[in-house]
């Protein structure tokens, strides 16, 4: 995109519209009780695989779905789906974000009220998304161990705006050499008290911490 | 960005816009005799570590530059300036590709004809550079072992415009479980005939390989 004033004056039109589709869906979400986290990363961070693990854990106890967002392929929704959970996949054709008009479109004849958490998995990307609001309680950072511990820096407004960072593929930490200080130094520059925690989907490390958080901002 | 008309016509007019400035870049280039090669990945797919090395081993024997594409923070630039290359940082301020007019700007003062090869590492993202010609004589790809074997499927339109895929990070490939037929059928699937090096700027694997292709650019 350019930073041409008619580009920018386009763009704001784009970004107040959602804005408004987004205040309507987080009201939608509100009365059905339902609680719903935007998850954002770059591609193969491990958003997947931890989704997966999520549902899996959260579906022994509460009623659970997902939103998938990519730009192509249905991927991700098939192997989400082996966990049980209500799931859907929005294949964007190019868009290199969610935005509110699409999650609208994806949950029509889905009941709401008959869900706890719902999940929307955006499309891999650590610069789209980061300005639509898709009326979400709460935005979740992926970060995993083989990005590199300065990608805070280099990407802050998806850090800014992030209520909770996870870090993600801790199992790899030791082969990817993560320097777990400098990890958390880069996230506190750019968004200090923001919480972290380090997980692996594939040992479970810090799976009990993420599910209590989640919780927690049920109970909210 | 929206999918609406006005936003596409917006759009066509600033791409044609870049493709005028690339092709003005191509003709510098080639009257210069400096080959340029376009890096595309995702972020922390490893582009900075690998460049590091490339400009070390070609900088035994070519004169070297690097341009380093960033929405903040010129981190790059200082870690890779060590090699010994003129290296300049752009800071896209947010923007989540490069266009041809910031790498005609930051050209200013060099003499291009100084130099063999220059690389133009863009910045860390599957969807956004794909559609910005900079004037490069070939696009290459990573996709780190980290990532997932799936990347080229859910991010075609990158990948279908490679001259060359890296796979990247090889050393990591037992500890991520990386499926290496798995990869190369994704890859092929969208781009057949592609060339495909697997590397890793760690231990040197495949870096040969990957000299030689440059070489054999600069001879064509």
């Amino acid at each position: 995109m350019s930073n041409s004033p008619r580009m920018i004056d386009v763009r704001q039109s784009v970004l107040s519209k959602n804005d408004r589709l987004a205040q309507e869906l987080r009201a939608r979400f509100d009365a059905a009780g339902v609680r719903v986290l935007n998850l954002l990363s770059s591609p193969g961070a491990g958003k997947t695989r931890l989704l997966e693990e999520t549902l899996r854990r959260l579906g022994e106890r509460y009623r659970v779905a997902a939103l998938v967002g990519d730009l192509a392929t249905d991927n991700d929704a098939r192997r989400l789906a082996r966990s049980g959970a209500a799931v859907r996949q929005i294949e964007t054709g190019g868009l290199c974000h969610l935005e509110a008009d699409l999650v609208t479109s994806h949950l029509e004849g889905w009941d709401l009220a008959g869900f706890d958490f719902l999940f929307i998995e955006n499309v891999g990307n650590l610069v789209c998304p980061t300005g639509y609001d898709l009326g979400e309680h709460g935005r979740v950072v992926l970060m995993a161990v083989t990005e590199g511990e300065d990608k805070p820096l280099k990407y802050p407004g998806t850090f800014q705006w992030a209520n909770l960072v996870l870090i993600s593929k801790l199992d790899m930490a030791e082969a990817a050499e993560f320097d777990a200080a400098a990890a958390h130094e880069s996230i506190e520059s750019v968004h200090p008290d923001v919480t972290i925690i380090a997980t692996s989907a594939r040992t479970g490390a810090g799976m009990g911490e993420w599910m209590a958080w989640l919780e927690a901002l049920r109970a909210d």
